[in-house]
């Protein structure tokens, strides 16, 4: 009776013109946030999730995908399940998360990415999604040779003389290997990458990677929402040292 | 029985002239600490809590205000309870935490502040301290012209041609919306977000965010301070890197 | 029986010449990561374990070292018991580990060190390790006078105009009573302080920490495998932005 009630009560409401856009707010702060810290609740329904997710610079996959990459990147576990369901609403397959964080233990280190098992291993048994298959005959991605050549050429120049086991895995295992798995495409590893970058405050190896997202069909609306994506995800000062790196990438692009 | 003999033995020694000194040194440590790390344990009890946390050059409220800042905004969650029970005892009041959280949102991403209400929701809730209220009819806070019109000038230069939402963004949820909220006190949400900057590692917002905090009351001989406590919070080398860029605001607001 | 069936056609296969080798491969991936994420089971399988761990470059003890100071520097609980189980299996005393936990307390700050505490004593009371014993008469170590003229002379002139109190305290409690303590070697001391730079991306102070690491016994060739593990531990950025600093100090020892 009560149920019926209120859901009468509520349509009377909706059905009240002036009142019904607010009804339409999103409403994703759980109510202790609005307990503790009412501003953070008003900031999380009205512009996070009332505005920034709704921007159409960049698809809601790729914000899923940016978004758990930050997440998985600065070790925030407590997030990373939610995070993780809404990824799978917006379409990013299982198999593709599961390989986002192995990208992530090469790009933020391995306690993050076992850490995100952990977390992804208790959605995945709550939805019935089973083991994924290793390899499964999909033969690696064949990387453009030119592009390799002069990524080596880098590495061998500066890596090499002062840390050649550090080369030798780079060239192997990173891009003789990890970037060649098919199990995510080049856009959305170099996604994931880039938001590591980012999030986790490495400015030094994002022009490489920018350049190579771009590369892989990125374009610079989506880098700039990227940032500012993630200024909500890892904070505003992460985003804002981003932007000086993107200003330059975009302008040798140009030239 | 045992108690009695104890607490006599205890004032025994505690009468006992040049023993006295060493029972006022505090015991902050808990006894894991000892056992585990007894080096730590000393410098917890001698130096950071027997020394550091009682240096004048920094109100104890101050000290609380950018131990929380650096807790939430480098996600140390297992910290965060103690230290905003000291913080509440220290005279911040639960709607300042409420609001700090708010302000390292946007400094150091949501997760930290997310995860940082659960933690406060429990310190609310077994003191008793109630739902906050939302806005409540205070007005926001009008910032300064002058500084307004100067801040959205390099704004407009630096990152709007680049990343022109994040740079919108700024400036009306940022400094239209956030910074004008009056349930923190300007000098409080500066001493905030520098605590923020320079326990994260953002060295390049510092400068901005040092002289925003310095025009918002903060003395050179607290700012100098704030860095020196941070350095038991978030690490020496956090403390030392916010060195160089404390001499050079010091240095520009002298010419 | 099905268990002894399984066994025989376990031995039939490892008998089985070609085949053996595959065995020897080490399973340290738990089952979940291979689940969720097969990629990162077969790196963690055939690469990190298979492989880096098990180059001579670096000692086991060594690494054991670095990889609980990045777990703990960067605030990585969920590992910190399996990697000191491991420590301690790989030579690294109990006493040590402890006093690792006092210095990175100091380089990564007090709330990584306090929930490391926790995490370790889980695993010295599962091996029955008591209370560790403080100071227990061992003299401090004597620093190297001219070494520490010149340091204190840096600090001087950097530090001490701007930030007084962080001079004074990085005089007499960092190296008039940290760094002297003899609970763990000056090299292994210096190995944890590098590890936990490279960690938590603080390039700033790696070149005075390499230095003095080379200086308290550490080669070259460590120092490169150094970074090149924490690649694994941390994330290649790190490592890589490890690299050019490395390239300087090698270069400077050389002139």
């Amino acid at each position: 009776m009560k149920k019926i009630a209120a859901s009468i009560a509520i349509s009377a409401l909706a059905a009240a013109g002036a009142e019904a856009q607010q009804y339409q707010r999103p409403r994703v702060a759980p109510p202790e946030v609005n307990q503790v810290a009412p501003g953070l609740g008003h900031f999380t329904d009205d512009v996070l999730f009332g505005e920034v997710w709704l921007r159409e610079e960049l698809a809601p996959r790729d914000r899923s995908l940016i978004t758990v990459a930050a997440l998985v990147s600065t070790g925030k576990t407590a997030q990373i399940g939610g995070h993780v369901r809404r990824a799978l609403d917006n379409g990013v397959k299982p198999g593709e998360i599961g390989e986002l964080i192995t990208q992530l233990a090469f790009y933020s280190g391995w306690p993050n990415a076992i850490s995100a098992v952990t977390e992804v291993k208790k959605v995945f048994d709550e939805r019935g999604i089973g083991p994924m298959a290793e390899g499964g005959g999909v033969p690696p991605i064949d990387l453009e040779a030119a592009a390799e050549t002069a990524r080596m050429s880098i590495i061998e120049r500066s890596v090499t003389p002062t840390a050649p086991a550090l080369a030798e895995l780079t060239n192997r295992v990173l891009f003789g290997d990890l970037w060649r798995r098919a199990e995510l495409s080049p856009r959305d590893r170099s996604l994931a990458t880039m938001a590591a970058l980012i999030a986790t405050g490495q400015p030094e190896q994002l022009p490489f990677h920018l350049n190579r997202a771009m590369d892989n069909g990125l374009t610079r609306r989506e880098a700039a929402e990227v940032a500012t994506h993630l200024g909500f995800y890892a904070g505003w000062p992460r985003a804002m040292s981003a932007v000086p790196v993107l200003e330059r990438v975009f302008a040798g692009r140009e030239a």
